[in-house]
């Protein structure tokens, strides 16, 4: 059987996730290893109709409701389709995970991170990824890539420092773990950022 | 400003819940008291919606994410009902809350009941009750009023071993914290039990 490994790739707006998640999973595929590319949130058939529930509201929704009920997209996730996965020994690639809550909630400063990230852990039975691929980037730069504009009203100012929140927030959860992170410079090179992810994954693969 | 007072009813299928609620309203409001009755799960409309959701989905959904979902419902249902009728100086009647989940989920067996007491902690922010009324009956007699009807087959008998697990639960907790609870045999007559509920009431306004 072979060496299931749980992937997740984090990072702002326009850090280029997707690009690489395609990369990697075309890459190991070619190498013969049995890949699933996925998202958070809203990947499957109950997670999209939570999102449609928290976007559609007609009233604002409460702060802990939300997380939970981003917590119950990602606890179903989990277990119909991340866990399955891994057992049938498949790697898995996965945009945004239990951090991108962690960085985004901290950011928002509604529910402290430690409460955030206790119920991520209930909520996903303890499932970490073995490898986080952090593609930093400034807010300025993933913003203009992620909406092809290029400066700032007030109010985009507001978000841009919410943005550079949760980039620090991400940056603290990668320094406080560094063998789970891989952090890369997301300006760089898709090919050269898609040659080191594919090293440190083979490196991972062969441990 | 009047007292606040947190009111939760909770029991088995045909204990009585909301006759009792509906009476204890209307004897509260003849005496000038602002009284706010309420139920769970989906009290709110994104309460209502979580519940479409959990009841009309296609697939199966796992068990945490369930326990997610209920939580985010009540969640909500405190944040934007519950705390500001209370902080208005509200008589609050809520039929079924956080024992309700611990109850039925400890006799699904399928999460653990401190994980569910710990969820509805931090999805209601604290906010306890300042007394349960315990509407105890055996399933079999609850059962059969609330489906007139008598007798039970085989996949009715399991029905009914899982509902005497539910009111040993809801026992067990009015055992653990006797000063909240108020347990009443909900065979007894309608208007004895509501003289005893409003005796009750009356007894912890005037406290």
């Amino acid at each position: 059987m072979p060496t299931p490994l749980f992937i997740a790739f984090e990072g702002g707006e326009g850090s280029g996730k997707s690009s690489q998640i395609a990369r990697l999973a075309a890459q190991l595929r070619s190498e013969g290893h049995q890949v699933f590319a996925t998202h958070e949130p809203g990947a499957t058939s109950v997670g999209r109709a939570i999102r449609e529930l928290v976007l559609e509201s007609d009233e604002r929704i409460a702060p802990r409701s939300e997380a939970l009920l981003f917590a119950a997209d990602r606890a179903h996730h989990v277990e119909t389709e991340l866990q399955p996965q891994l057992r049938s020994g498949a790697i898995v690639l996965c945009d945004r995970y239990v951090d991108s809550s962690i960085a985004y909630q901290g950011a928002g400063r509604t529910l402290s991170t430690s409460e955030v990230a206790r119920l991520s852990e209930w909520a996903t039975g303890g499932l970490r990824p073995d490898l986080t691929v952090l593609l930093d980037i400034s807010p300025e730069l993933g913003l203009a890539r992620a909406e092809k504009r290029r400066g700032f009203d007030r109010l985009e100012r507001e978000q841009h420092d919410f943005h550079d929140r949760v980039r620090q927030g991400f940056l603290r959860l990668a320094q406080a773990e560094p063998d789970r992170y891989l952090v890369l410079d997301a300006t760089r090179s898709i090919d050269e950022l898609a040659a080191e992810i594919a090293a440190e994954v083979r490196a991972r693969l062969a441990a």
